[in-house]
């Protein structure tokens, strides 16, 4: 068999650093369940006319056909690049079946064959949560949707997470009451300033959206505002500028930044930062950029708002708001740098010891009372001296290794043994449970970040410990 | 944007439908944990040459390109067909950093491009369980993993289920042991009974393989042996051949159906099938086909085996023993024919009313004070008629409203109306709980299969309701 080698931009986890992966998904899925929002799959082709929309992605296209298709037979299907695209062709094909509002939330991979660098991967997996409306979708479903990112990633263990909000109507308003008609390519314009000097982007604008040099400068002073709370809507008054679609736009943005704030604990913070634009043309409202304290480098981990077309059959439009959080793009470089690991990576509690291969029955016995109990549990693989057999415990990070041994009365006795102490007591396989930390694998955060993870399938947290860490690298 | 027509051979569930499947797999998936198997997700995408060895399935990979690549690019990725491909290259390109013998469990789709029918997909989605070992593996494991499939499948909603065993060690000793040489060949025509009369299949064992016809009799007498426990032994000693691979071919097929009676209740049925070969030439030991009742044209809904060379880079090899189980193949006809659904699509336990928009806040409230004790809530969309706010719950599957209304003493009162019954009760938001069955959607089997989902993420099972379907067809 050939050389195995990794492929670039397809990061995979070893066991521990996929329990990571998986308690996070489990934690984000119950709180979007506590919030009322169904999980949904689709499948992961589209057609390839539904995808390729003219936008920069559509390169990053990957495209799908049999290998035993005639050589010039056009390829017909690809693979989507986000779970936006698939969820709005979802709406309009099960519109019949659906009831809205429609709160659905997602999680699966995307693929983007884009050149991989850190947080960005060819297959990756995303999270997102929309909330849809057949013709109309009231605007506090805004608020009730980024309310329900911010509780989600405030529960998960990773580094400070800062929502950053604008809306999209009160910069248009802003533009349009500046007296200047192109705000969607003065809005593109201003979405440089992450990249150019603000002198040079007031210069663009100039010359390319033709405002005068002091539109421009109101431009950038709207663009450099940025508060952790509504004094944003006095500051963005002081410019003097009045416009009702910019009051509608102060009105929203306000009302989004409050029932965040509400919500957000010390883990998350909340910001309106009026430079957020989000380059997408589809949004009209809210738009929302995550990012990570100390990974700023990766850009945003998520990003949203409301879309008043999210997706149309022609006689009926159904407007959504919703955001995206990227579970790999986050994860995989918490990962590499050993910030977040798997306690295990196995999710047994107790290895049963085996005292000779004709004893497994008794051993097996042992596993399947601890199981019908709820702890996982596995029989050891051979015989072995017990210091060997504790030694393949300690390997795989289990922490207690069970004895069955011949008892001087002919029946036996029980013993479990924590190998962590090495304290062994006598223990009832009908009766004995470990301690709760011990009873799945959890996230080990070396960073210290600790977090109440929503109790999910089995999602729960311990912090800092000294379990040797394994492997740290995800191969990406 | 054009019109939406669903993609043949790509089912999508609906979200009742979906909470079926999620709990499916989280019963599964936490079965498999309980037995000490750890998670892990592989890449979508294998080397060409990697996933095409020649065989049948070889022309149904589907390959992938970016959408942007040169028009004579060769296509160098493929999607996987099924898990275990990938698993194996895992396994190598990960060795390094595995325990062995590695158990692991994986839930993925995988892709196919064949003609779709029913329980043939094109994507589709699998729950492979398997143990490997590096360059041994004792047979034990054999018993251990197929047991741990029958406890699996036994804790599941669905009609009985049929594991049928056999072992490719007993065939090549009993074929050998008759003198036949090309004991290959004869697998594959015996294979054929499922398709051809019994005498045109020794026919053919005469003419293609060379056998003599006493030769062709005993293979077939071989083959119709098929008992629900180990009288196999003797049935097979009668027919008088002997040979040492044979022997122990019997011994390994009495243990593992003998370990899989012991975990099989009534909903599981373990049966010794000397036809069964399973097409692949890998596997080496242990064989096994699942069959579901009343389903029987779906042909088998799992398999699996021992192969005893799973994977090898030249220096190591690793041998391998595991089951695959269908998920797609099993739950979407089951779902179609309106056998399993879901409670409810969402899973809101309680939908809290809104007396006016300004009061909101206090509805917001109590749905915080619900979530909090993990019972999950939405509020009203709209502070419509409060008939009409049960109307909507009523829609919804939501079984209660809850209502906030100002009292006489300037405060506020809490009630809850369960919208089946009407009743209605004063309840307080910090203490109130509904009763178990109504906390999750639940799986809802119209034919009666009652079974003791594996406790998982939120694995429960109801029995037949007068809840009203919804709607049944998956839209394949």
């Amino acid at each position: 068999m050939s050389k195995i080698s990794p492929l670039s931009g397809f990061p995979e986890l070893l066991p521990a650093q996929r329990a990571v992966e998986r308690e996070v998904i489990a934690s984000v899925s119950r709180t979007f369940e506590l919030h009322g929002f169904a999980n949904i799959e689709t499948r992961v082709v589209e057609p390839i006319e539904r995808l390729a929309k003219g936008g920069e992605v559509d390169k990053e296209i990957y495209v799908l056909q049999r290998i035993a298709a005639e050589p010039d037979t056009k390829a017909e299907l690809g693979l989507h690049f986000d779970l936006t695209v698939p969820f709005a062709r979802y709406v309009l094909e099960h519109a019949g079946h659906l009831e809205f509002p429609f709160r659905r939330f997602q999680v699966q991979p995307a693929w983007r064959g884009e050149r991989p660098q850190e947080g960005r991967y060819r297959q990756f997996t995303q999270a997102d949560v929309d909330i849809v409306g057949r013709d109309e979708l009231p605007f506090h479903h805004d608020v009730e949707v980024m309310s329900v990112m911010v509780d989600a990633l405030g529960r998960l263990p990773i580094p400070r997470v800062s929502f950053q909000f604008n809306n999209r109507k009160l910069i248009q308003g802003f533009y349009r009451g500046l007296g200047i008609d192109d705000v969607t390519d003065a809005i593109r314009v201003i979405d440089k300033l992450d990249k150019l000097p603000a002198e040079e982007v007031a210069a663009m604008l100039v010359e390319r959206v033709g405002t005068t040099p002091e539109q421009a400068q109101r431009c950038l002073e709207l663009a450099t505002i940025r508060v952790e709370d509504t004094s944003f809507v006095e500051q963005v008054r002081a410019l003097g500028v009045t416009d009702e679609l910019l009051d509608q736009g102060l009105d929203e943005l306000a009302a989004v930044v409050d029932g965040c704030r509400a919500v957000a604990g010390d883990r998350v913070g909340v910001e309106a930062n009026l430079r957020i634009a989000r380059g997408l043309d589809y949004y009209t409202g809210t738009v929302v950029e995550i990012f990570m304290e100390g990974y700023e480098r990766l850009k945003s981990v998520g990003g949203g708002g409301r879309y008043d077309a999210l997706a149309s059959d022609g006689r009926t439009t159904y407007p959504g708001v919703g955001v995206s959080f990227g579970v790999s793009r986050t994860l995989i470089p918490l990962i590499a740098d050993g910030v977040l690991e798997g306690s295990r990576p196995v999710p047994s509690a107790v290895l049963v010891a085996l005292n000779t291969e004709d004893d497994r029955a008794a051993s097996t016995g042992v596993a399947a009372a601890l199981r019908s109990r709820d702890i996982a549990c596995e029989v050891a693989p051979t015989p072995a001296k017990f210091g060997k057999q504790i030694r393949f415990a300690e390997r795989r990070g289990i922490p207690y290794v069970w004895f069955v041994q011949p008892a001087d009365d002919g029946g036996v006795t029980h013993q479990v043994k924590d190998i962590r102490t090495g304290e062994q007591v006598e223990a009832d396989p009908s009766a004995w449970t470990p301690p709760k930390a011990d009873q799945r694998p959890t996230i080990v955060s070396t960073a210290g970040f600790e977090a109440p993870l929503t109790s999910g399938h089995s999602a729960r947290t311990s912090t800092t410990e000294s379990t040797p860490r394994r492997s740290s690298d995800p191969h990406p």
